[in-house]
């Protein structure tokens, strides 16, 4: 039976602090909105790691490389350097490195994740707008499958199509062993004050489940595995641990998998109201955490 | 417990023929395959009709209108006329214009559907490549919603893009009682003798479902709804039909569901191994046929 989280306060803070050495957090929605600084996020970071905690920035966004994310993050004033940053394209490149991997991707995808694939030495091919876009059933006569792909990675890509879903489900069903990655399942963008719904990559990845006939192996939040690569790089402990989020579904319920401390902010898609619901259904109670706080920014008067 | 299907021959084919005055049947795999009549399918199906039972081709395909079909079958030796074709775009429509819909439809899909929807008198925009293609974020700012759409309908579209995807999830989520409607959800299209995976519906509309966060009203085969509009059009009584199709998990499937007797042909997709599957797993008895024969074909023998 799990209990509502506790609010970060005077009285607790000492406690709070002293139960970590590594902070994880997700990026928008506690960090920032878009390109907006989310009160005093970026003072709490810099505070944090001054102090000498190991600080990673989690994101599911496979858009941009780490070398992009840096730039945006010194721009929006965190002082952070490419080590302090895990993508799910970063993480995607890395899974293939360590598993020695020598073959072809074909990826769905953009030039951020080119470059993380670039950087651990895998080839690849898919980027960009497909040549066989618009064309129906002729397809199946136009379609050369490239011999030395062995892998599918499905990301974010603005040019997903037809026949990028052709070619994916292909190689995972014909070729033997063939790797069925993603990225992550997230299944919209948030765009505050829009009434449009911007599909997310889990969009794509369903679509290619549905050709292949089972589903991806994902990198992203909520699967464990984007924490399980910091903890083999890093040498960080689960239980000295935090996971801080706005997503209860994703970011909290990667820290409940990977037996971490949680901390839900309210500054992005989900409210005490939702966390009620989480509390009341069991089926729902990985997904409560363990502290909360109204923004990241408040814990700021008690780190002066 | 289900057992195995019964072989129609000589010894039962006069009580297989009259226990059905209604003959529903699937189209590729059991009529013909790509443009090839499968072993006398013609002669039978022309038979059927000379002894006066009611015959009915069912398709999933949504890129054919009824008359596209009626040409084609026509072209392959096949007696038959508009009202003896049954596709799921022709459902859609007259599921639309029963509902009294007369607003306009937001549509993933071809000519051969929006030839149906015009047939009924229901307007349609979406037809066709979508200017956004390609485009990323920006598309926020770009996207504008018609105000006159309150239904979204997912059918097979070779222009299926990110673009799409937006505005048919955003119709969904920000207009009141939106109908969702897709045309069906198979997996793939059968390519024989080819090693790709040609996307079905199913892969654009589970990618929509995954945006908008619920499931689509599905108009074709297995969901009973196909078999509903023939009932009330055409007055025919469950018992005193037959379905028959080369795939027990949608043709099979439908009939079971529907009150109809079964006949699995041999000619596509499942073969005998299947069905003793089905019948050993009790979840998918609802899958496992009456009776069975090698082709439809030859049933030839039984009507001369």
């Amino acid at each position: 039976m799990a209990s509502m989280p506790e609010l970060v306060s005077e009285s607790n803070v000492g406690q709070f602090l002293d139960s970590f050495d590594a902070f994880m957090t997700d990026c928008d929605g506690v960090l920032w909105s878009g390109d907006t600084v989310l009160n005093n996020a970026n003072i709490v970071i810099n505070k944090l790691i001054s102090l000498g905690k190991q600080v990673f920035l989690l994101t599911n966004n496979s858009t941009k490389s780490r070398d992009d994310y840096v730039e945006k993050c010194v721009k929006l004033g965190f002082n952070v350097t490419k080590e302090n940053i895990v993508s799910s394209a970063y993480v995607l490149a890395l899974h293939l490195q360590q598993l020695g991997f020598e073959k072809k991707v074909y990826m769905m995808g953009t030039t951020g994740l080119a470059k993380e694939l670039d950087a651990v030495g895998v080839k690849h091919v898919g980027l960009g707008p497909d040549p066989l876009f618009g064309k129906t059933f002729e397809m199946i006569d136009l379609v050369v499958l490239d011999p030395e792909v062995a892998a599918v990675v499905v990301a974010f890509d603005p040019y997903f199509c037809l026949p990028k879903i052709l070619r994916a489900a292909s190689y995972v069903k014909s070729v033997p062993g063939c790797l069925f990655l993603a990225s992550n399942t997230d299944e919209s963008f948030p765009f505050k004050g829009s009434n449009l719904t911007y599909p997310g990559t889990g969009c794509f990845v369903r679509s290619v489940e549905c050709a292949v006939g089972h589903a991806a192996q994902v990198m992203g939040k909520p699967e464990p595995h984007m924490f399980e690569v910091l903890r083999k790089r890093h040498h960080i402990k689960p239980q000295r641990t935090i996971m801080v989020g706005d997503r209860c579904n994703t970011d909290i319920l990667l820290g409940t998998k990977c037996g971490l401390h949680t901390l839900l902010v309210l500054t992005g898609v989900h409210k005490l109201d939702d966390v009620q619901k989480m509390v009341d259904d069991p089926s729902l109670n990985d997904q409560v955490p363990q502290y909360y706080l109204p923004s990241l920014g408040d814990l700021l008067e008690f780190l002066k």
